[in-house]
């Protein structure tokens, strides 16, 4: 957001990191009886394409990437679609969201995937028009290679409920793809949990720190896609029969965010854990040094006190001191250790 | 969840671990004066009987396991149940919820068990229609054995009233089943309590971990149920005089969140009384450390003073200073007990 | 709640621990003139007694204890009480509640007592009909006898108002004694307050924890109390005049609120205190330890210096040499004492 | 509160601490040109020179003390008060709160002080009647002087206005006293602050104790008079175009609450501040102490070594020996100082 | 607030720090076709020129600084803005506010910077009549220099909008500036979060303390701006057309808190991190401390018991006795220290 203060609202800045490359655009059609697939990377070529439209024919274009900000807002505008919602396509750390218009419904998600650098979040914009869906991708999702394989499978609900349904495949995707990266957190978090039990090191402090942003990131993703799946069931852009369809997916961001929350639970634990289990440390350190200083050092002072040279320290000279002196100081240890043992010290 | 990630939604596909095995299918028709109890194997048999029905006996459907995925789902579209609702059923995992559908009312609930091994959550799926309940079990609670019996007595409110009471029956019963979770739960607090109170070990703090991770899984539990109870107060497949029945089962929802909420405070409780448990430890041993030390270690420098081997040491010669150093020997540590008796060191 | 798993809804089971015994059953007529109060152990005399009743004299019954089912289902049954209220009646832990009937008024409210062993919950269960109040009570509250003398003291505005103005001044009486115990509870926090700052022991933090429950237990008790005041104050079976009663009743809850809010407040710092108190105390310790430590282990090397057998260490043989070694000896200390004094160590 | 258990509602009794005396009743009249100050002790004296008054005059009455509680019954009769009302102003604890009567608005509010003791609250009552104002308080804020003061400067808002401008004055008069405690407060935050990071004390953690308790008193306090504005807000006792001056004192009272939030966050972070002070403190202290013993402690053993009469020690007939023992002995502090310096525990 | 503690409410006062100067008025008119910037320090000046204004030309007056409470009070009164308005412009320390009058729209807001010395909020306010929009500022955000920018472009969207727009862009620059310092205090987290993990110093919590702070401080200054942007969308000055461009302004402020949110969970993370880094490094310490005193205590006994002076330690004597000394001299400490290595100690 920062790289556009002080510009005026609606202007159109890709605030991406990639470098400028004119979009491929990929031009899907459908019907119930074949899947025509083309890709074109000048846009001429993709309105002669469209121009021989069918008004019945579900098309499905994708366009990425979208660092060329020019070549977006030309797009776009071919489309009809408003400045400011051309803006939000381009700030790719955009909220998501879902915005009614009048001829279309516009909806930003997030891809996510979780990688050992941690989340990435790959922005999508979807815009459902009358019998076309448009979908802009900054990094690629594999280009939605599982959606196509299932377009491409004859008889398959896609293929037969036309594109509203496959806007509703869209989302649910990109949906799905959390329960993925939770459940790498998932195995994550156990690992960790065993690390601060038995072993903890300094980094744990650290691990667990990372995990509780990663938490903190996923949580800021999700809530306001699940607002966004309630705009979109109030939307007149969407067909009601599809409504049980979005219940089904509202069901599973509730049930993500359950998860992450009995995460962020766990995470929370792991340091009152760790706390305690340094504790635990420090206790078992200084009991060692207690039981060896307790023991050794009034020994010490009894070598000491026989160790004086005063020429009148005449129990120097005897025997029977020189035993006991040897039996008390096996003794002392002895007594000491047995008052640790009750004590449960060791 | 992640099981079904990519596939399209209304995939009957089941998420359990129980191996396939087709259902054990019992069907119980009741009247006030008769109860028949008969098993199959196969769709075809429980078809056949089901045919002979009079309309107005009310006819209990028990399904279990439900691994087979194929069975389920034929037996399902038998009745006319949707293709998401049979997706719910095979989910295993699936929120606690109750859907209103125009010819049936379908609840999802958990018949929960506490074991050595922690929580036990098995699915119990119910479908309400006219004069027909149908259940599926993934794992067994023990049939409903229960409630069969108050089935089988003569008289019972159960017998009179019909199968919607009967739905009722079987969503009170499984309910109840959190109190005796609860109970079990309620007992390790009390043992817990005192471990930390007074015998606190490393283990302790993985307890209350765990402890808590038992509550959170209870109070994820319970909490849907309580809108499911609110869902089928304001459903039309229910006759409005049991509405009384259903507050009070809500009434002992309430009930158990309110039991967890106190675990929970207990739990949390545990931690700050186990902390402070290792520090008083630590101040125990260091305590014993110091006045150990703060005796020993001056008159450990005064005989090693009087160790000095310097030829003109001449108090060497003197017996006074022998006997007075005996004398300082003795009463340094009197009075250096003495003061910390004061501090209440001891 | 968990005697009761698996029994059909609006079985009437006592869940108290009193024996069971054949309640008194206190019959008290009561108009402008006079007050008539009977006692009875059987209920064909009560029934006898009440068909002598003029339909217009207020009639307050009061029944104690409720240990014997039976005899409470008769009564209960007599006037045309629901089953579903009496199962209420004889739950003794129930909820604090108010339930609307089209002809009565049913309310569970709790006696609090705060003893040596902790808080005192007894149920007081009410019904209010036309011109007649029946409260059912488990422990007894001495049987209402600050009420009773109010009754008792003629032009008093009980005689004047009818029974729903008794049947309010129960209510309030209830209420009123959670003042009571919150006064002792208060003064147990000022006195652990001092103890915690002061003089902390072991058992401190156990007597917060266990502050902490209580407090919490009044507080969940106390909070559906506030809710059962807002359902009378909606009720139909509550002349209107009496809201403004209610009313206050419902501040002085808002009250006992603020009480409880803010001794668990307090009880939240103290373990903040009490932990900070231990850290000091540690900090002292191992002052103590460090001074003593830091002071003699030089000098000790020292001695052993002095103490060596070298046959060449000639220093051993100069006077001046030991002169110094003394001087050293009390200035090392001296140097060190004005060091620890700098750094604010004592 | 808990004076009153057990007696019925609406019993006049001053629960404050000041003796019984009667009130001093002032009785302001003022028109646009003049106004007239008289006191009395006795009411029929007031009563006589209300009778006097012309019936668009604007009154105000001001009462104090109210510790007698008959005079103030007295008053509050003649002038239609109803009773519970007249409980309130003599409940000298009473929380801030409004209530409309058809004739009249009631207002309880507290003037507050900060002192070195902590906090005190005076509670003021307000009747607001048409063209009369009736305050009565308990503690006197120096009389409202300065609202005298402002009533007597000719053309003042306060003259042209009438008495309900009056009634708001009072009020805003009261807010206001909240920003006088707060900045007395800020100002001892500020030194608490210093102290703690600088040079924290037992006592400090006492401090932070009481500064949270004052705050959480304050918040108390005010959150009820935010409602309170609100009543007012909606009262038919107060004309509309009053609600532009209220609307002020509601956004004053948010700011309080804001300072108040502010100051407890503050506080809160003290104590997270005073704990990792005394860690570090411990960690100085421990540093000190393993430095110098982890020196010391080898150099005596080695003391120790040639100090040993073993016959046949011959290493202590060396020359060199002994001086190699001396260049070890000061090597091997010098290279431990190296290495804590390394490790920068100093 | 403070200081103006008992003044009656509309008193125009001034609260800023700034001695008092007339302000500067700059007055532009702009058109499609041209701007004219002119400046006064008179007020009589600027009426003139507004006088020769055409009706429908919009103008914007920045009126800066606003010192000089007479001069801000007969400007205000000019234009008929109300005295509780005019107050609030001269309170600079106002919450972010609108307030909706019947000829005019008014709104405080904070211009933010974020220093040195911390956060610096100078206020702004607003307020929007037909065709004139007036900006007070108190310090000034570089007189609006890139508003003015956007002026003074030609065909831009600001030129063709009229002030309506120019209203909306000034609001939007102030809630960007947020941004800016957003950027600048992420900066300074990272920076914090590697000492805290890497080389934390006693420093290190009073930086978290002063960053907790800041975040406070920008939390209360956004919320209410939220607040603010909705009744502006409310608002009967504004025009409907221009509300997509305040909702884009709304999502940008949800975005701000957004990243407070997130910025002050890391800084609760620190203090958790530091605390522990404390523990471990106390830990460290011990061990250290520990090792040595473990190793060298009981080998110091031996040699004291050696140098013992009992005439009948014939042990002394004997040259076995001494080598086998010697061994166990070396072979402790080896012990010791694969013990400790056992124990991951080192």
């Amino acid at each position: 957001m920062k790289e556009k203060v002080g510009l005026a609202p609606g202007t159109a800045i890709y605030t991406g990191t990639h470098d400028v490359t004119y979009p491929e655009i990929t031009v899907i059609k459908y019907t119930l009886d074949e899947v025509s697939t083309k890709s074109f990377r000048d846009f001429e070529s993709v309105k002669n394409d469209l121009s021989l439209r069918d008004e019945t024919t579900p098309i499905w274009l994708h366009v990425e990437p979208i660092s060329d900000q020019n070549a977006i807002s030309q797009l776009c505008e071919f489309f009809h679609i408003h400045p400011l919602v051309v803006e939000d396509i381009l700030s790719v750390k955009h909220r998501p969201v879902a915005e009614e218009y009048e001829e279309y419904l516009f909806v930003v998600l997030k891809y996510v995937q979780y990688t050992q650098e941690g989340l990435i979040f790959s922005q999508i914009s979807l815009v459902q028009m009358d019998n076309l869906t448009i979908s802009f991708a900054d990094d690629s999702p594999q280009n939605f290679e599982v959606i196509k394989k299932r377009l491409e499978k004859k008889d398959s609900r896609m293929r037969k409920e036309g594109n509203e349904y496959l806007f509703f495949a869209l989302i649910d995707y990109l949906v799905d793809q959390y329960f993925i990266a939770l459940e790498t957190i998932g195995e994550e978090i156990e690992a960790l949990e065993d690390e601060i039990l038995y072993t903890p090191t300094k980094q744990s402090i650290q691990k667990v720190h990372n995990l509780k942003r990663t938490l903190m990131e996923l949580k800021k993703s999700v809530w306001p896609t699940r607002e966004l799946i309630n705009t979109i069931l109030q939307s007149e852009n969407i067909n009601e029969k599809y409504y049980i369809y979005y219940k089904d997916t509202y069901d599973h961001i509730i049930n993500i965010i359950d998860i992450i929350e009995g995460y962020r639970d766990s995470a929370s634990s792991f340091l009152d854990i760790y706390l305690s289990t340094l504790s635990n440390r420090m206790n078992e350190i200084m009991k060692t040094l207690s039981i060896i200083s307790t023991i050794f050092i009034p020994l010490s002072f009894l070598t000491g006190y026989f160790g004086m040279n005063f020429k009148h320290e005449t129990i120097l000279d005897s025997q029977t001191a020189f035993d006991w002196s040897n039996i008390v100081m096996i003794i002392i240890p002895l007594l000491l250790l047995g008052y640790f043992r009750m004590r449960k010290w060791f």
